[in-house]
């Protein structure tokens, strides 16, 4: 049966990744996954954060925050910095991204450097965590390439790229990619990070209505690896060009 | 192989289940998990949060809080209420719990009433996180039992117990129920958090090291399956003193 | 004698406005003025602040946040919301942002209603706040248009449009529309909003360096009105689109 | 004439020292002084504080935090960690403590470490700030006997033993060591801190409803005194087991 | 023996009390105690405090805020406004002064008002928190004659004056309000808060650096009372002109 | 036509400078002008900020921090401190006077050393950041004197005095120093801080009702030329003494 925006339940929105979208950072990409539109920007640093050399650990480090603009919602959201603090969703998000990165980039060859991923949300429809990972994997990539082009590494310390969709259960029916409404009203939501060699970085599966069981997981698992296998296709096609 | 303390790689470590630890609160728990001690408390508070109030929604909210003693773990961690904020973990936490409950709470049978989850770890040894939910699900039956006794409920509104373990992946071998040094050196860590009846309420899989396959997130979940079964089983023992 | 950029010392950077740039709020802009990019958005909220309800003073209110993205400087700048706080030069420049508009908004005819403006920079080079009050003037008509179509108010209750630009002293040579380069070296920084009808709504000149003349500050407001003029035909040009 | 609790106007509630409560910190205690029970750490840390530091002071410092966890109070009380700071109470309590302990404690003895003493109330049932002294006077002396016995301090430079206990006027009677509704509802509320040999580390009295006069104090001090000589003699027996 | 500044050990510093000291406070004084200076005002607020409308506690309110202007001590101290929060001292130093009057004013004929105490100290020589208290019951007097005057009040609800002195052990001698040197240096340091009729509000006594004997208490005792006659006589002459 | 207070448009208050007010800084200043007082303080102190250091910049610096004292308005206003942060009007203000003296002062040559200004509002009549520029500038010779005088600094870095007025727009009639009640009913705000020798440090003007044209800003500058030029004879009047 057809979803309300007419897919598939194993079917991805439209995603297009503009490369380089701002002028600064080493890398850059605006990332639209069905109206979900994120900026991803890679900041390098010289230099690692304070515990690392309190430490002596050798090599680099990679981190990432994560902010929605306060005009990017549905219902306009308050400004963090205004608030004077971060909330917990926006901490888990850019807990995972970072964490993401780091299982895939070597960090013992980064040299004595540190990589900012600034995931802003400009447009939010659904699907922000894992919009932000697609595209930093892209913005990653040209930071780093840069990086060596310059002489400031030798070569790219990233294994492969990295994706994430999310898959669900509404109205007891898998579906993959929600958009807003879909995941307003999902009583499972679940998050799949994975390598573009099919292994899994990351799962996070949460029964918002309802417990789920092991054959719902293995559908869901399932629609992901789906949608994957084309965001990873899409990635290597922008990285070509 | 047997592992550094002995433990077979599917084996949980002791569990014990203190109820009514503390004086004040409706219900509370001390758990013991192989050295990691957690009071699980939960208080009842009439009314509901202002957001629920601003929207008129009808019942009642649960909603947890996490916190570290300074001198539970091997060095001593920073008092995050003299930082002047909870951090990302904290907060990852107390969300986990919350919803973890949330989803087998009838909120709508809650009266306007808030039931406050207080999880405070007074010795940490691995697993605060599942050993934290495995005592909040006694200390909220006694809680919910009392406000029953009490005429404050009709009858209690939580369907089924839920309680939470961790797996993972060391040295490329699945592993039950982590003690802390395991977890600090696994390449992968799980936390399950399962119902009664088998169904999942939150699955928690991060590769720290390096991505893992789906054969072993079959193996883990079978392990965690089996940790899980004899968990409720102690539950119901418990709650039936 | 041309400047760095070809520019003579009266002339404009390349300026274009992008309508609707966001999909939620009520209005929104993208402006570019020379490579400096910000997104203006106008969300509309039921209801006033807090101090107005306790004052009963009648009718709406017009507010404004603004941010730089992380990435948008040269050098990435810290992120405010994982600060714990907004700086000094971010509460100057939102208060002026706010109050240039509250001067050409009849708030009596707002209803009770709030505007919230969010100016938030994606690439910054040199004059962020002008292009910000350029921009959110645009942004502000196409929300006031939506909300009189929607019957939320009678009329458009904004008197006329808004601009601003920079001027400034550098190596003793009065210059219009300072790029970052220009800005970081000026002796003086002056910036100068103005309605459309040539009234003055803020001048704010600041002597970085060295103290200035009376006969520099008539240079500068003479340089500054010839391009607001410009600026004020693109704003109707786009605006009647 | 007898109390509530059918204590004389001059008797000590119950009180019961469990040492070594804690796995991981240098020394611990569990007091439970009439079902007030507060869990007293001392952790060892190498080094001194900036302010030693900058200030070149030679030798250690020792200080102190105090926390109520949430639900230890009659109606659950809000943790500090989300609140986002720490309230004047909690602040007043633990400067209180660390004081006490640096009077007889030679910190030019201590080696350039600085002790954290941690003192976390899991019920409270009036007197838990003298609570916490006479508990944590214990902690101490196993924490640095500890420290001897690992060669890190040649003595222990702790030169007798603290211990605290609370007097009061209620209904015009001098009472000793409050329970929480004598506590709540006494004239006069006075916390004395002694060492073993008699003489007072802290005397901090308050007139919560209405002055008091010499002879009050007089009277008030001869029954703290009595107090604190059993409490002594406890703290003994146990350090000797 | 006399002191470095010639005064008796039991000697007072001068005072002078300037009263309506500012122009928009209900009641103000400066008071000035041997160089140490401090803006004591009173100002009302209809309304009471949240926790006193959710508890329908009825009558009013007194609390107290102090501060140190950056410039009043030897060496500039941070200002607490830019550091984000008031330390542990100043936090300790308000709560006194707020308790020490809300214990001679019949808080149920304040009406429904709350009076807020500000202690501003412009000038820092010792004995600030003293000095404070002894402007602040002046300043009451004139406010609430004030309130009795404008019919907001039928009548003063303040019982009697209020008056703080410091003692100390300095060298093992007892001395009576130390200045700044003297205070420092001090190895027994205590506040004591009297009432015109002789009674105490609060004794703060605290052994800085070695314990005091049940004598040396007396004696201070003593000298404060001699001191404290003094103020109060002050007090009554200025409050009579 | 003459003012409320008998004041022509062109007519300023009365000023008072009172030279060494506090004990402890540099210098320091109290300033009266036509009931606003404020507290002018220089604080020498050895070291400049942490970005001064990492950027290896040569001299020293010069910062202000502003603050009222809560009892200074005509309402009491909420004390910063306890509100834990500063509002924006203050960080403009305390901006504006920093920028002001780094305008006129040799930072090259003030050695590794930073002086801290402070400005404290005592009593709050409209004026407050000019009066404040006005007193600080007496404060400053006075502290870079001493600093000649003690051998810290061969001369004085300081080029020439500085002073600010207010001049608006009320009821269509420009004036001088505008008093609270003026202040707050204006139609158009302007702060001018010039130089001894008559060039513009600062020029900030806002219309907060309705925008101002080119004449009325030649009137007003005309008029602050014209009190400015009182103000500089008194400051120099004031540092003869």
């Amino acid at each position: 049966m057809a979803r309300q925006d007419g897919r598939m339940n194993d079917e991805l929105r439209n995603i297009t990744l503009t490369k380089n979208f701002l002028t600064h950072p080493a890398g850059s990409v605006l990332i639209d996954q069905g109206g979900t539109r994120v900026i991803c920007a890679v900041s390098l640093e010289q230099g690692v954060p304070p515990w690392m050399r309190a430490q002596n650990v050798p090599g680099g480090w990679v981190t990432c925050e994560y902010g929605l603009l306060p005009a990017s919602t549905h219902q306009r959201c308050q400004r963090e910095a205004s608030k004077g603090k971060q909330g917990g969703r926006t901490m888990e998000i850019q807990r995972l991204i970072g964490r993401s990165f780091r299982s895939v980039i070597d960090l013992s060859k980064l040299g004595a450097n540190t990589l900012h991923i600034d995931c802003d949300v400009i447009d939010a429809n659904g699907g922000t965590r894992c919009a932000s990972i697609t595209g930093t994997s892209v913005a990653l990539v040209l930071a780093l390439r840069k990086m060596v082009a310059q002489g400031i590494l030798p070569e790219i310390p990233m294994r492969e790229n990295v994706a994430a969709v999310s898959v669900g259960i509404l109205k007891n029916e898998c579906i993959l990619d929600l958009c807003y409404e879909e995941d307003s009203a999902a009583e499972v939501d679940m998050n799949i990070v994975m390598t573009e060699s099919g292994k899994f970085v990351e799962i996070q599966g949460t029964a918002e209505e309802q417990p789920f069981s092991h054959d719902d997981l293995e559908k869901l698992l399932s629609y992901a690896k789906k949608g994957l296998d084309k965001i990873f296709a899409l990635q290597r096609e922008v990285l070509a060009q």
